[in-house]
């Protein structure tokens, strides 16, 4: 396969489109999502998206993987509970952004039938919650919390309510309730 | 307003439709739902659906609610790691199972915007949570759990990682998930 450079037309085109994609989700939702609409924003054929993406789910996930790569930084307030408020703060703070929501509401949207779209996802969620695993990594060594713990699931304890309030409560999502939370996960302050 | 009899023929018509959206997430998701598909399979003229529910949204929601009437039992065996782990067992099933998984794919793929099915969800799970905190509060009265612990939010650390899966990283599902989730929530066995 020949490489193309990252500032190249290739390159350049699946910028433009996945933007697209983005705005286009924001404005009508995954339910209106269509090939026409984001070629046309994207300025950019039709053609050139159906061979390059085929699907809307291709889009998607594609999109999924582009924002994904930008990364939460991980606090290391020397304090777990401080630690996890911070860093589930801005996690909500970033589900909320009117360029998120919309692309998470699109991937909870998708069934498990789409393959490849669930590998992706499973493989994201696995590395962004080993990156947060640290937090609790490091409150083991500082002793504030049993050695038995299961890091990973210390920081899905934090994630997943934020994402069920998103997608599915439609809580608060404030910072008051990420304290709570918190001091729920880390009960040693 | 004609008050009709839940036998009569008004309520068949809501339940042979709300049977049909349902049958027709399951085959091809939120974003492929269509009134035509819904009246045909239902067996009934596609004006009276857009009569009785307007928008696809709408149909969305009176399934939820109708869905929700049913209840998920709160178990009391007189250990909370133990109510804990069956409760969760029984939401990591049902929402696996092929009627409720895609309506809430469907539901969190809606945006706040749809006022009234954030409004209803808010209901639905405020009512949920009330419900599930009775496992809670029971384990405050045994002297098991600090008497300052938020019932509601213990009820909330079981629920949400399910749905965490299920929409977003599409982990495992498993017993022994919920058997890990209930013990790291209730460290207290």
């Amino acid at each position: 396969m020949k490489k193309k450079r990252p500032g190249g037309r290739s390159a350049r085109v699946r910028s433009a489109v996945l933007e697209a994609t983005l705005a286009e989700l924001a404005a009508g939702g995954y339910a209106g999502l269509s090939f026409e609409a984001i070629a046309r924003r994207a300025g950019v054929n039709k053609t050139t998206l159906y061979r390059r993406w085929g699907t809307r789910e291709e889009l998607i996930l594609d999109a999924m993987l582009e924002l994904g790569a930008r990364r939460v930084p991980i606090p290391d307030t020397g304090s777990l509970r401080r630690d996890l408020f911070e860093y589930g703060a801005a996690i909500a703070a970033g589900s909320r952004s009117p360029e998120i929501e919309p692309l998470i509401r699109a991937i909870a949207s998708i069934g498990d039938r789409n393959q490849a779209l669930a590998e992706a996802s499973r493989r994201f969620w696995a590395v962004r919650l080993e990156l947060a695993s640290q937090m609790v990594d490091r409150a083991i060594e500082r002793g504030e919390v049993a050695p038995g713990t299961d890091p990973a699931l210390v920081a899905e304890l934090i994630i997943a309510p934020i994402y069920f309030r998103l997608l599915l409560s439609r809580d608060e999502l404030d910072e008051s309730f990420v304290e709570r939370l918190a001091a729920q996960v880390a009960p040693v302050n």
